[in-house]
């Protein structure tokens, strides 16, 4: 049976504590898509509406991000990179340990750490994590047990979506701000 | 005229006895597409959400997968060997006359072989097959003898879908199990 | 003013004298999507549904095909000639020529060639074709004037869609027939 | 708040004033998305369906046609050679600025000039131009303040769709006309 949603008010609330944002790479910061040419793997499809998320989640809220994939690919590490994520876990069998991982290393509180994730493998990271969302076509797995379920698809915008909510709730502002239009290379 | 389908119940009864999920590429296991450079096909896009299908059915519920394709190039098969697929079949003309072969190779019962395809060169191994499906988005041939049209489309998750409904049937237990954080790569 | 489309029957009648479709590429055979690199174009996206058209065509109705495009890349032409298209015509910017030209040199008259079409260059080689249809997502351009506006969109299957209007007619029996499962191999 | 749009008659008044439409790249000219290897960016995916739209603005409607884009990649420069667009301007900060500069240069009124992005860095350049689109899905930030959001989508004909609009309005006719099948090579 689906986990209960809070409300908005109960989100925001919960979404101006975030200090770090983890998000799972296939089904999110994808499609689900992969390329294979007749060498095998090839390419992974991004959004660029993401990217500009990850930055403007370092600009206007300070707030950090990462990958936690149980995929091990250095076309993930490339994308990670370019967009100066700090935490990038490749190949993980266990999310929930890596946290764990990562809470005492960077002595953060679990309701310091937000997560986005699709499907079966995200579920116990999910548990341990402060606020949770979910892409618009997540699996059930994901989508019965995430707080949000936000408006857009994996690969589409769907980190973006969540990233937004998280930069609202941190600077208690709406959106656009003036000095916005500084740097975008993502 | 299209054939009646089957209902829930009959479904998962002959969902439990399956042993080997067969499945045709174009279409099911992609969206149809094929990317072609100046040297000719190039890429295919597969999904990584069917590739956690293949590895649950064998972690979960002990069922073998494999692929039966008319199209014969080594694109296919580097996806089919990253998933760990049995059963490996390119450029086939005739995919009942594969089945066959199959069947008696392994000693399987039709009743024990469940088969996704999409389009008309499915029909005649869907006939033969225990338990049949096809994608949301197939040809009619295909949708007017399945089973079971599952609800994602080719590309996208429908192999999944069909997976789930096997793993369901055999397991006795609806989806998410506490274990099934570990390994995903896929 | 779109034109006022023929009805089924009408369809139908006109379909059965084809013995040659035509297509544009790009937004027909593609969904007008084209990949490039930092060398410049790169790939393009086709369908493998529209692949089994063609066959079908030939192999079922004895109906040959054929591509005029304004766009001049190999790419096309490798997978024209995957296919086994008689009739491969690139960087033409005036198609209605082309058509004048292949009438002539096969002796086929205009109510024995059908046209499928997208765009504001494709507007007066329909004009002179027997039947003509375009993709559910065409231009007003298209759309306005063409006979018959298909299900699918360009580059998810249609061709296919036109294609089996046509084996149809010709060959007065509806889709599947039990000889279907041959080779397929596009 | 959302700005309160223009009227259609409005819109042709001020589309019949433009000289030069400059684009976004991710986003309009791209579905957002951005292919990944494991050597970092590979290929993004354009329409051509809009480089008919820049061809056709030159050719019937006199109107020059440019990117400004916040990226930095050789990508985008070849696909806006190839389309012969006179301003390329890539990897750039602050949008308006450049606007400012090619105003200046170009002798223009920034009535003359027509825009159209999907996010938040296009904010600032949208409110110096002379009429603004965004496309059908983009970002809360442009849609709020465009004068007109599109029926298509980014990387699906949105710029195409803002094109044949200025198209109407400075030829006074409709759509197709007549000549209107000449060279489209884009």
């Amino acid at each position: 049976m689906p986990k209960k949603k809070p409300n908005k008010k109960q989100i925001l609330k919960r979404a101006a504590k975030i200090k770090l944002l983890l998000t799972d790479c296939d089904g999110v910061l994808t499609d689900t898509g992969t390329y294979y040419s007749v060498n095998g793997e090839e390419m992974k499809r991004f959004s660029i509406r993401d990217g500009s998320g990850v930055e403007r989640l370092r600009k206007y809220a300070d707030v950090e991000t990462g990958i936690i994939t149980g995929e091990k690919t250095e076309i993930v590490r490339k994308r990670a990179e370019k967009l100066k994520m700090t935490e990038i876990h490749l190949g993980i069998n266990y999310k929930d340990r890596t946290l764990k991982e990562i809470l005492e290393r960077k002595k953060l509180k679990p309701e310091e750490v937000a997560y986005i994730g699709d499907d079966s493998n995200d579920v116990n990271i999910m548990k341990l994590s402060g606020l949770t969302a979910c892409p618009a076509d997540a699996t059930k797995f994901a989508s019965d047990i995430a707080d949000i379920i936000v408006e857009s698809k994996g690969g589409y915008g769907a980190f973006r979506d969540f990233a937004e909510i998280i930069i609202e709730a941190k600077t208690k502002k709406k959106l656009y701000r003036k000095d916005d239009d500084e740097s975008r290379q993502n």
